[in-house]
């Protein structure tokens, strides 16, 4: 295995390139931040797209992945699908594309993601995580509306270990188009999650593919939030494949999908209200696919649970 | 905004770049014509094929969007469904990939579409169009089964204000294989153009995605149009996201579908021959997808009208 | 036409070479064999997975086709649907993706497909093939569980007329994620090969798309062979572009689905049981998608028979 040759820095930071050269086509506003970082807006003041969120969420994959959108019909309100695919789900997602690194400073606040974590490694997670990445470029990407303040910059680039100007910054607000799809393309990544809280050795995890419901955008941030989450929660689907013995996965199976949660059954943004936008109230077995397809491959066994629930998200998204 | 770098002629000129190397791959009979441009046969006396319409549909978007095939199940008899989506539909499909640009001289006779069009800027459709491209090469688009006569040629470059020897004529039958895929590709387009003559401001369609059904060829031309355009009016649908109040939004879904049209019912093939093949009796309105699916994204609303009519395909295409 | 210049082997190294270049992304185990040849390990000691499964078969079209997977919602039960299309399915699935050059020594026995093949030309299938490839370069994809002895690589270069160094081997057990996905994009291949059995003239077989669920590993090598070929015989479907008469067309539908097998009915493990693991035993006529779609280009008659038996994959797959 020649793994340890990865770095999903190197990768993303490809995508972020063509990015720069495609900024008029995907109609991004790229600028150089104060301390020489790469700022690239890609839905506040620009206007972004879809095709923007694709590229995003790829690149939250650290390159390890692909992004795709396809008409489906499993839900004719809801025709497409967005499809995320990765060639190692476990560093993808959970060494990048998972928004693990909270940064704030005065009333600045945002959850990192991307690859740059893999650098910087300050969060708990990665005391379980053997990858590190040795990348002397790091990008990192910010769901929100406002690019990083020049502290934050500087502790970013110190905690990578790099100079600030080869760190590159994506932010898009969760209410704009690039900022709904690259949440919604988050679908693997919390099956991974999810498979990591319910203690899961993710070293099991080979690979796996997930869709969910590209969701209609909302001006009001809960609603937008609540219609991101509700894609994966009531529409999405993930198809892992572990190794080990088959009770594991069937287990896994069983307590994946967000039906398994009690606080599943009614959209997203009604569940934040009811706990008065405590976050962290929330049941955290409510984030993951609603359904869920575990394969235990040293048996050949495939275990099934939960399933979409489309009324849920047409009351979600009209 | 950097929108006035976008050059949709470079874009789409890497893509006929790329298929003049690929000719062998796909099947395309390239040579020089008479006044030094080049010509790229698709499905005349060449074989082309489903790939190169995908191609040229990509070059008819002026490099903006993208187009896929995927089996999807919504109609089992017709399973693949070509999608579409691009970075910024107005330029894509309006200034590009409408076939407005009509090309005649003595028994010649074709509609061109392409990135070409918004060079040359000579239809009435660009006076409300801000975008204008300043490349120094085009490309045209033409359905139709032979190649331009010279005059048609020097026409062009001269309207396109390039030298002939940097235009590129892409044709292919309607009857053939890539001239079916590429006019089904423009399941997008027709709705975009649709919200036009409806008078909905330009500037206020952010974003798209539309799908269609892969219609088989016929030898009859007004039978491949009839199935093009069928799979278009009673198989595709479109998502438009769009800035405004929501309640342009609604009156946009509900006028959208070409269910909404006086000649919707019946193939068009029949519509065309009760009209005795005056294309411009009827109803412009027809032409427009199935469903509509149109977002509001300044109040999150979305709305649907129009619904796909399976029966009526498997009429058309068997 | 200009197919002369086509070469498949370079068109495929393209492929391999970015596959090298990948190698820790995609999980491989790269090697330099004995007589100098590449040998690329996709899912023996190596990870590989489905994103290193769709590569390989990208490389056994010859780089001639596309494969891809996508959510299509037609089986809840396995969502997940392998897509493949080709600019040429004669050459990138007769003279390229057909596993048919058996190649043994001693106790090593596998089936070589990849587009070597078109450069050796020792099988009989090439008598009736136009196409040969020039290639200073050749691989072959072996679905087996160990490289090539020193023996098979320098048959293979020699009848290749190539020099050993520039021959690639890719090998991963069915069983494996990447050995699955690859013998499921024989989809269209099947189709193509039962075609040709059928005697339906190849050079008729214009173009062609087809797709089969993603079926689970299993790993058991006579089960995991099962899986594969159920997802193409129970799920999979083609829809081919034919040239000549309607009845032609006509009969080649009625007769390509793998329902008009005397062994159609039961899992293909089963199947293979009940001959007592005798390969050569089984009708040649269940090798065959599902569902045939043929149109027949000439006259625009579009042709369907057999059945998905979703049943059945839920039996197999579970």
């Amino acid at each position: 295995m020649s793994e340890t040759k990865l770095s999903i820095n190197t990768l993303a930071g490809q995508i972020v390139d063509r990015m720069v050269a495609d900024a008029a086509r995907l109609r991004l506003a790229v600028s150089v931040g104060s301390r020489g970082e790469t700022v690239i807006d890609a839905g506040k003041d620009a206007r972004g797209g879809i095709e923007a969120g694709l590229q995003i969420a790829n690149i939250c994959l650290g390159g390890l992945g692909s992004v795709d959108i396809a008409p489906t019909g499993s839900n004719p309100n809801w025709p497409f699908q967005i499809s995320v695919r990765s060639t190692d789900p476990v560093i993808a997602c959970l060494c990048s594309q998972y928004a693990g690194w909270a940064l704030s400073h005065g009333d600045f606040f945002a959850l990192g993601s991307g690859p740059g974590r893999a650098l910087a490694r300050v969060e708990p997670l990665f005391k379980e995580m053997d990858y590190r990445d040795h990348a002397t470029r790091a990008t990192l990407v910010l769901e929100g509306d406002r690019p990083p303040p020049a502290e934050i910059v500087e502790k970013v680039a110190q905690d990578c270990g790099i100079d600030p100007k080869n760190l590159a910054f994506i932010f898009a607000p969760t209410q704009s188009l690039a900022g709904g799809v690259q949440v919604v393309a988050r679908v693997l990544e919390v099956a991974l999650h999810k498979a990591h809280e319910l203690k899961f050795p993710l070293e099991r995890i080979l690979d796996g593919l997930a869709s969910a419901p590209l969701s209609p955008p909302h001006p009001d941030f809960i609603q937008a939030m609540g219609r991101t989450n509700d894609a994966i929660i009531y529409g999405g689907q993930a198809h892992l494949f572990v190794s080990g013995p088959a009770d594991d996965a069937k287990a896994l199976a069983a307590s994946l999908p967000s039906t398994t949660s009690r606080d599943h059954g009614r959209p997203f943004a009604d569940v934040f209200s009811a706990y008065k936008g405590d976050f962290y109230a929330i049941d955290p077995m409510l984030f993951s696919p609603a359904r869920a397809i575990v394969t235990a491959v040293e048996t050949g066994e495939t275990f099934h649970a939960g399933g979409v629930d489309h009324a849920l998200l047409d009351a979600s998204f009209s």
